[in-house]
């Protein structure tokens, strides 16, 4: 805590603007471990993440993976204590990563063109830093670079990342540009990188990258407070014509695939320089447009007052009440369901599709980023509550991205432009179902047209299997028990949507596929398990080892809980309400031993509850289930020690990646009393709030009052809950209910009923 | 002759339309040796040039250049007996080359990846040929692929390549895209592509070369007349990730760096395979759009009915009298100077920049393939005298480079919105002023602009020094001499062309650097000869070599006549008139000694007339200097031994590369009897006809008719010129008299005057 106390009062000192619920935001949180953010500048669900890298860990070295880098898909580790400069994409919370664009690197004296090491960082133009003189908050990050004496001061506009670097005086100041680094580098991934040097103060061009996503295109415009005093590069490939005469100094044309560019500004008389960097996907005109809508004739200050502004709005949409600590978790969470999905068009809506082509977005904004296999389970529920118009045109994008799709599907796990085939499933369909269901404006015939071609690609995934026999069968892929209980919940929220939609053909077909999920199920056992074609299931099979067993990420402990579209009928299958209590309470109750997820990248014993794996994300619902049988409480009991435990206002605080807002969106919702847990229903089951007063101030203008008077460790258990002062009888609340706004109260209780 | 002979015999069984001028092209000249055309199909100024390529040699293998490139610049040498497939892009006529994107090669049986090699072409997709079974006409050609039975048939529209390839009875047949060939090729010049299947019978996709093209985007959008029954590719390079499950057999989305694809049709029941190519340089959505504007419900008849009747329009502007072999000739070297430049743009307007950005052309046609340092000669004025819309578009589309430019320079060598700086002077200048002072309609104010802009860009080869000192120095650059003389000629017509548009200052001040020719000249040797910045003269001089003299590939006794500007002058400065006539005499008359071309690519023994050098361009006033003295009848004598030579309808019958029409647009002129000595005058310099008779049917449509009765070998000489009945005095005709019309009558005489 001391690190983040120091955060803060910087931070006091450079706000400019009244700061109600950005004071409490803490983009450090999670930079250590296993949290995977990052903590640099950006606006809500803006394009640009501008932020430091501390490692650029190449993906391999000579074909052997190198596995730290699943340690840096953030691109920054508070650990580290060198920086090699400021790059301007970043994903947050990934467990998979790209990006890490356009790098710049101020420095003095000689111009260095390598990055160097944390070892060694003088053997390049990376810098030490000191972390007492690092401070970031919601829309701005600084750092003294020690190797040069340099402030460097970062904010961002949604396609603009703005710096400001204050050199020492008298000393001769550069600015490098490392179109070669990258987040999961690898030698080769930048295809090609062009820079135009258009005038004294304006420099264009742009990078194409083979990295995860398959084809990056990304364009810069750099517009320099000062004039450049002289330029040059250097390209460590080779580069058949390059075109030209002097080539690499003052030549104002650069190309090459490896790219590193610098430029000297007068700094010894003029010692601080900003530096505005518009980012696009369509082209460098589309960068310079970005650039000059949302920044031109504005100061560094301005912008950052303005990023500021940009995030208390948003964050105003739940003002609560609590300790410091207990605010500064839930507005950082709050902040991080707000990163990704991100903004991918430019200030007039053109933008790069999936085809790669450019596209003009009609009515709509365009986002990219889209972890579904993560978000589908609160984050995009999170904002079809709290943020509707993002939501719909989220779905929009989605169904754009299956216009554009060769394939003619949804997206899977889709970043920039392209579909990375991330994990399992067909999660979108949940997201469109879920904003079909509760009354957003979508395209509802577009979207069933979009959900039932994505759900019918027979090659994808043992799909084909599926529909034929009603489960994946292993042969055909090692998760292939995981899948047909992803697809069965899929299949479902496809149903529900054409049920919402009066289409009673595709409901009634999907409802059926919706109850597939019994076919991967051995009864003997009380557990999903994986089966051959021939009927037959997996032998050698273990229940808690979370690799090889037919599960993604996961074991049977966890994964046979995923059928949150029909609790009853999973309870029958499992053997009744007692036995489903005790798989609950053995979960939670019983350690995971270490050989069952040593192998496995995402789960940490960092990230585990006894048997339950917080850290990753197929278990999220797994709490709220108690909520079905006769012992609610003990999901009041867990929810309490899981926010404890994996929730902590540290460096180190989050108990795994925070995958694009997924965790953080899981904590807000379960802070506030109630959580999504079959996405597709209208219904939110009720948990416990961690806090004691939260206000929604709805997207409808009405607003809802949460209390849970005395609420604390101790009296972590609801004894009964009120609607406009109406007891609840059941266990959930419904869209509408919310919607209405009000009063919901909590009664607390240190006993469970 | 005999080839030739069977090419128009099977033409005419195929031509579908009457063909009075196409008849006489044959495609096939200049295929042989030097002349570096290509075979192909493509319409008059068209984007796609459909052409086979014989042989793929890589510009280099491990670092070492490979000399026999420079016969590929076409891709296609008639001597060869194979062929690698069909590519959609070529230049015809160039000393250095490119190109040869998007390859399409049809088989039958087993798939295979490679290209093979001559030696052994069944190790590969490429076939034997016979070229007796070879045919090339305007707009068309074919060719039986012995090694498969195909029959491959190829005709274009502007931005379309049409392939028939009818398979043998009830073979498999196949088409292979091989993503990774091109001219000119090196280990990695294709930086990336991608394919996208986007229904059974639509592909699109594109690849992005590092050629001589710094940065060259090629789309394209492909048409198969039949369903694709199964597909796939290899990528012979690492990528990391391409996305999907089964990779590389029926995945619609393919990606890499070396991509080769190919596609499986029923040609066991339909023989015959129609492909549609639509290219672009803007999008795949660009080359869609094309491909739908230009061929939409035609059939390969249609289209190739079209693509005669546009030459035959465009051949038309000249009708001659004359033998078959002259009239094959003329109408060839006619259909040469409609080739470079190229339309560079889709349907509707939309193209690449030189900033690599997407533009719209506004009211003009946007051209690339400004092979200027030999095109300003009598290429650009052709088109100025003959076909001035294109002309004008040409200028349209160089002053858009020039606004474009990182440099702000006109285009020097461009190809494919990229400079690649070939060659010396900056000859779009000549182009420009000899539009303006022609009357063309030019934007004189943005064009004198432009002129000034590049002709002031101090890093430019030497343009620094030379406007410091009057001419560059030798330690600057080795081609100090003849850089001098171009810039002095490229200078004196911008103040031709500031003197027409009433801009006096900048009109004296070019006038003046028009004279710096002479600071070059060492009057003691009556030759021009490089210097140092100290004045001194290089010393071991050798005024025969043509490498390393300070000439760009020539020596001093070619490069001392390029003062066209200052005819007068120059006689001075060799020593008056009689050793003028000496030098010229000396130059035709005796021979150049092989040492001093040994080393010269460009020259070679076939382009030769005693010391004379017609193969390359900066030769090619010299024999019209006589017209300054009292023996112009040598201008006449020399003319008829140099079409004789170097101009025969034969395959091997051009006497050096064509260089995107230069070499023909030099023929054009001197069969007709004048030749535009000095661009940036409205006059041309009469020499003798080659032919009897021609009718100018003039853009402003009136005719000239040309009439030369009983001129030949013997009768070579001109005794009287008379226009519309009045004896011409002077040596010259001016651009205003050609425009009128009427009658210019050559009386042909076997003596001279």
């Amino acid at each position: 805590m001391k690190l983040f106390t120091i955060a803060v009062s910087l931070l006091a000192a450079v706000l400019p603007l009244q700061a109600q619920h950005t004071q409490y935001v803490n983009p450090f949180i999670g930079t250590a471990g296993m949290g995977h953010t990052f903590p640099g500048a950006c606006v809500p669900f803006g394009g640009v993440q501008l932020s430091p890298d501390t490692e650029m860990i190449p993906h391999n070295i000579q074909g052997k993976y190198q596995p730290r880098t699943y340690e840096y898909c953030a691109g920054y580790q508070y650990t580290d204590s060198t920086i090699v400069g400021f790059s301007h994409t970043h994903f947050s919370g990934t467990g998979h990563s790209d990006l890490g664009d356009i790098l710049l690197m101020p420095g003095t004296g000689e111009v260095q063109i390598n990055s160097g090491t944390a070892e060694h960082p003088e053997e390049g133009y990376r810098s030490r830093i000191d972390h007492s003189k690092e401070t970031a908050s919601a829309g701005y990050y600084s750092v003294e670079l020690q190797d040069y004496g340099i402030l460097a001061e970062l904010t961002a506009t949604k396609r603009v990342g703005v710096h400001r670097y204050t050199y020492p005086k008298g000393a001769d100041g550069h600015v490098v540009m490392d179109l070669d680094h990258g987040i999961y580098n690898y030698d080769g991934k930048t295809l090609w990188a062009e820079v135009r040097v258009e005038s004294p103060t304006l420099v264009t061009g742009y990078r194409i990258t083979n990295g995860w996503a398959r084809t990056n295109y990304t364009y810069f415009a750099i517009e320099f407070s000062q004039p450049i005093l002289e330029y040059g590069y250097k390209d460590k490939a080779p580069v058949y014509y390059r075109g030209g005469y002097s080539g690499y100094k003052n030549f104002p044309e650069m190309a090459g695939r490896k790219v590193v560019a610098w430029f000297k500004f007068n700094t010894a008389e003029a010692p601080q320089l900003t530096v505005k960097v518009g980012i696009s996907a369509t082209g460098t005109s589309g960068a310079l447009k970005n650039l000059r809508a949302e920044t031109e004739g504005k100061s560094f200050d301005q912008i950052h007052s303005e990023a500021v502004a940009a995030w208390e709005k948003e964050l105003d949409c739940i003002e609560i009440e609590g300790t410091d600590a207990e605010k500064t978790m839930f507005y950082t969470s709050l902040y991080h369901t707000m990163i990704n999905p991100s903004v991918y068009m430019d200030v007039d809506g053109l933008y790069r599709g999936l085809d790669h082509e450019l596209h003009k977005a009609e009515g709509f904004t365009n986002y990219t980023v889209f972890s579904l296999w993560d978000t589908y389970r609160a984050e995009h529920p999170f904002l079809a509550l709290m943020k509707p118009k993002q939501a719909e045109d989220m779905i929009e994008s989605m169904l754009k991205h299956y216009e554009q799709s060769a394939h003619h599907m949804l997206p899977i796990w889709s970043h920039m432009a392209n579909e990375n085939w991330c994990m399992t499933g067909y999660h979108s369909v949940s997201v469109l179902a879920d904003a079909i269901v509760k009354g957003l404006s979508v395209d509802g015939e577009k979207a069933l047209e979009a959900m039932v071609a994505t759900s019918t690609t027979p090659w994808y995934d043992g799909l084909g299997e599926y529909m034929k026999l009603g489960y994946v069968p292993l042969e055909k892929t090692s998760t292939a028990a995981s899948n047909t209980l992803e697809f069965a919940y899929d299949d479902w929220s496809i149903g529900a949507a054409a049920q919402a939609l009066g289409n009673k053909a595709v409901a009634q077909e999907y409802f059926k596929r919706g109850s597939y999920y019994k076919n991967t199920f051995d009864t003997a056992l009380g557990l999903a398990r994986p089966r051959y074609a021939d009927g037959s299931f997996k032998q050698d099979f273990d229940v808690k080892q979370t690799v090889g067993m037919g599960f993604i990420e996961g074991n049977s402990l966890n994964f046979s809980f995923h059928v949150p579209q029909d609790v009853p009928g999973l309870i029958d299958l499992m053997g009744g309400e007692k036995k489903f209590i005790a798989n609950l309470d053995d979960l939670f109750g019983s350690n995971l031993p270490e050989y069952c997820y040593a192998d496995n990248e995402d789960i940490t014993a960092d990230c585990l509850l006894g048997g339950y794996v917080h850290g990753n994300e197929p278990s999220h619902h797994i709490p709220y289930l108690y909520a079905w049988t006769k012992q609610a409480w003990k999901t009041q009991y867990w929810l309490r020690e899981i926010m404890n435990r994996f929730y902590k206002p540290e460096i180190r605080g989050l108990g795994g990646n925070d995958d694009c807002g997924q965790m953080s969106a899981w904590y807000i919702f379960s802070a506030l009393g109630f959580y999504p847990v079959c996405p597709g229903t209208d219904q939110y089951v009720l948990g416990a709030p961690y806090i004691p007063y939260a206000k929604l101030n709805l997207p409808n203008g009405k607003t809802l009052e949460i209390k849970a008077t005395g609420v604390s460790d101790k009296n972590r258990f609801v004894k009964a809950v009120k609607l406009n002062g109406q007891t609840i009888k059941n266990q959930f609340l419904t869209h509408k209910q919310l919607l209405q706004g009000g009063s919901l109260e909590f009664v607390m209780s240190s006993r469970h009923k």
